[in-house]
Parts: C-alpha cells; structure tokens; sequence
C-alpha cells in the first residue's frame, strides 16, 4: 500500500531533506513521526520516504511531494485504530489517510516549520522521485530598490546591492531550452547534466522583491542556485547575457558567478503526468538516470 | 531638526513597541542604536522616539512610522561626521540621513528582525503619532481550509477549525463607520472609544489564507484583534451578524467572541495629510484625544 504525502516545510532550522545521524533534517523528523505511529502494529520495519526533490540545508518547500511504503500488517493496523477512534469521537469525518497527517503533524510539527499537508492512497506505478514531468523552483531576492520585509527574512535573500531586474528576466529567459547545464552543476562522475528547463523568469513583486520562477524536468545538484547567481551577475552588470550563454554552452563549471544563497530558495511545486501514465513516466526515468544517483 | 523615520519589525520577538525596563522591544533597540550614533556629539541627551501605532507583544509593522528630534549640535554633528566618511569614499552617494539609516540598521539590525526602510528631515507640523489621517492593519488567519505555509507561520494564526470566510467578510464590512466601539476596546478610564471604521473586509488569497484589512481614523487598545475575534465567531457560526451589531451597539465588552493572537496582526501602512495639513491635524486629534491617553 503506497502512500502520497504532499507537505511544507521552512528549511531554516532543519540540515535538509535527507536523513543524516545526529542532525535534524525533514526526512528524519517525518520517518520518526512514522516510526511512532506505525509502532506496536507489527515488526515490519517503520516506512521510509522517498522524495520528489532532496532540498539542500536552509531551502524551503511549499509543495513537497513524498510517498511511503506500508506492508500490509502496517495498514490493517492503521484502519484498526482509526475505527476504534473514530467510535468514541475522535477522527470522526477523518478517511484513515487523515487521521495519518493529523498524528504525524502531532508528532513532527510541534515546532511547526514542517506540516503535511495530505496524505492519500498514490495511483498504480506512482514514484514521488521517478514519475515527475517536472519541478518548479521559487527564489525571493530583495535588493536595495525592494521594500524589505523582516516578517519574511526567513526565505529571502537581502542583496546589498542595486540589480537590474529587467535585466534578469532577459538573460533567465535566454537560458530555457534542452541544453547541457555542467555549467550550474556540481560536477559528479557519470552523471548526466543534460536538463530540459522549461522556464525560467524574473519579476518585481508590489514590494518590489525580485521573484525568479525556474521550472524543469529534473535539476541537477545545486543548478537552481547556480542559475540564480548567474543571473545576479547579469543584473549586477558583471557579465552580459552573451557572456552567459557562452558560459552554458562551455559546458564547464566558472567562478564567474556564485552559486547563491539557500535561504531565497523554495520547491513551490512537482508536476505528475495523469494517473495512466504514471508507470510508463517512472520507467523512463530511471532509464535516463541509470548513471545518474543524485536527481534533484 | 525632526526626521521621519519609516520601518518594519517582525514582532515575534519584541515585547511590542513601548520601551520597558530588562524587555527587549523595538523602541527599546532603536534608541539604543540612536544613542550609539549621536554619542559623544553634544551633551545632549538622546533623541527618543514617537510612533505612529504602539503595537502590542508580539504584532508585526511593515509600514510603521516614528519621529524624532535631534538638538541643532545632534544634527551638526551628524553632518560633520558624514562629511568626514564621504570624503574618504564611506557613505559617498548617500545623504546624511541615509547614512543615518545605515548606522540604525547596523546596530539594531543584527537579527534582521527589525530595519529602518528610510529617514527624511520631517516637513513642518509632522507629528508621527498626532498628525494620521488614519492607520491600516492587516491580520493573516489560516483556517483548515487554507494551504498552510510554515515558511510564514511568524505572522499568520493557524485555526485548527473550518470557517467560512464570505460570512466574515459580510461581517466586518457590517461594522464600517463612525461608532462607538467600546464593545471592542479594553476600558480605559475617561478615554472616548468613538472611533470611524474607514474599511475592514476579508478576502482569501491564491493560498486560501483569509486576510482582513483594517482600515481606522485610529484604533483603541486591542480593537483590531476583537473585530477579528468577532468576525471569527460569525465565520464559526457562533454568532449571527445581527447578533455582531447588537454587541457593537451596546457598547459593553463581551465574552462572546475572544481577542484574536497576536502574531496574526500587521501595522500595513499610516496615512497622513498633504504636508500643508500636517499641523492641523495635529491639533485637532490633540484635542480629540485630550481624555485619551492611550491612542493606538
């Protein structure tokens, strides 16, 4: 029985998506909360998570998507429970499903800066990490002409600099298209660096806060960082956009632009193909990302 | 010589704005930090500060407006210095208010949690707290029906119940006009609780949160708080609008909505006259509020 869990989660205080010993990361928050929910039901061992995009330390999501696996004892157990609160009151009008989100939030959301947001029974041949078509990336940045907003420091870069941001959205645009990134990417053996953007823009917000919206299929590690900083040089007035597309299609990492800062940085959004094609888009995936171990 | 000075605070942890011995609060920081920039300038003491919304513990300002007044040797000094900083390339390009800004946000500024956007030498009669011809709050409110963001979670109350939200806004906007709030305000001896209710609806954005906007001549202690409370309990179903307007016209504080948290509320934006109106206004909500020691 495969579930989806769609969540949120402020990245300020947590090391990451993925579960590291002895640091506290979204993964290892929610697999605890499991653990604990599932726990007595059976021996089978606690499900673990697999995720649509592992976000590094200090970024943020608004539409997380992950799914889990439960054996069968687990999800008798589960029902089990549920219909015997259900009888005396409690999670009365709650599916099994949202009795689930409830307790976890109970559990892992005592500080709030994670929620799950749903959690259902996923279509057949659903992955959370191998059917999306495509993910889609945020970034605020408030520089010297932006009216900055203490309340939102948490997930805004403040630039200490003047930017041009009209500029930004010429060269984000010029970049779109199937193109080899090595350039933005954290060079690693074997793996491809061939993605498919599929947009990339910039715009002023009415607070004048530079939102960048960068979508593709996959990103390679650190690529939507790299972009954002690419682009930053262009509106600083440190490379043209011509210099910036040689730059892409050198193919080689520079230091002609810094890999920007993780805390402007939020997953807004993964896009799945309808439920028929979930499988078919799952398979050839992993097919392209044979060499690849790391895909988002 | 009286500046304007605009600014914003998260006021998750500030004990609200008012100065208070061993608490730390945006007043409390500020004039430390102004203390700092015009020591060792005259003998004169420092300057303090006049604010435009006392806001409680725990509220948040976007567009907060303060006055101060610097002693003529305060503000000769503060030239002299940045002449001195410009002429060896510090601060070139900026006015010595602007430099003055730099030097707050240095000090004060070091958690991000409170910035002065900009100062301006004041124009005649300019009174931060006397001369508004009104102030606007807002108040972020998730119910189970919105997407919740932890990524805004310091300044939006999460309500772990359903409401409706156009039963709100029909509501709020029923309570617009010149009225005798007392059934909103904590009592204070001898102060008038008349005020005018220039607007106050609730909408919900792309993200399903419920945003009210508060629109007042000038609000009384905790009102804004109780006309969200009290449109909360209509959106609950507690209390019918006619039940609402009853409340309001009889004019005595009630247990039958609670004062909203906190942490929902914004200061958004004080609105003030044409300049050549600055000093009458004054004047005249001086006299108004004679009896009224506690205006916002």
């Amino acid at each position: 029985m495969r579930l989806r869990l769609d969540l949120a989660y402020d990245g300020t205080a947590f090391s990451g998506w993925s579960r590291q010993p002895g640091l506290r990361t979204v993964q290892g928050e929610l697999e605890a909360a499991l653990a604990t929910v599932v726990r007595g039901a059976s021996d089978d061992p606690a499900p673990q998570l697999t995720v649509a995009g592992r976000t590094d330390a200090g970024v943020h999501a608004t539409g997380q998507v992950a799914h889990l696996d439960l054996t069968a004892a687990q999800w008798s157990a589960l029902q089990r429970a549920h219909r015997g609160r259900a009888r005396v009151g409690e999670e009365a009008g709650h599916s099994p499903e949202g009795a689930l989100v409830r307790r976890i939030n109970g559990i892992a959301g005592a500080a709030a800066d994670v929620i799950v947001h749903s959690a259902a029974v996923a279509p057949p041949g659903f992955d959370a990490r191998f059917s999306p078509l495509w993910r889609r990336y945020e970034y605020r940045l408030a520089d010297l002409h932006a009216h900055r907003d203490p309340r939102r420091r948490s997930h805004t870069l403040w630039l200490p600099s003047a930017v041009d941001g009209e500029a930004m959205d010429a060269a984000a645009r010029a970049l779109v298209g199937l193109h080899d990134f090595a350039a933005f990417c954290r060079p690693r053996e074997g793996a491809t660096t061939i993605r498919t953007l599929l947009d990339y823009s910039w715009m002023r917000d009415a607070e004048g806060v530079l939102i960048a919206v960068v979508r593709a299929d996959a990103f390679c590690h650190s690529m939507v960082r790299a972009l954002v900083g690419a682009t930053v040089a262009v509106g600083l007035g440190r490379i043209t956009v011509d210099e910036l597309l040689a730059i892409r299609d050198g193919a080689a990492r520079t230091n002609d632009f810094p890999v920007m800062g993780a805390k402007g940085l939020t997953l807004a959004e993964v896009g799945y193909p309808d439920d028929a094609e979930l499988g078919a888009r799952a398979a050839q995936t992993r097919a392209k990302r044979e060499l690849t171990p790391r895909p988002a």
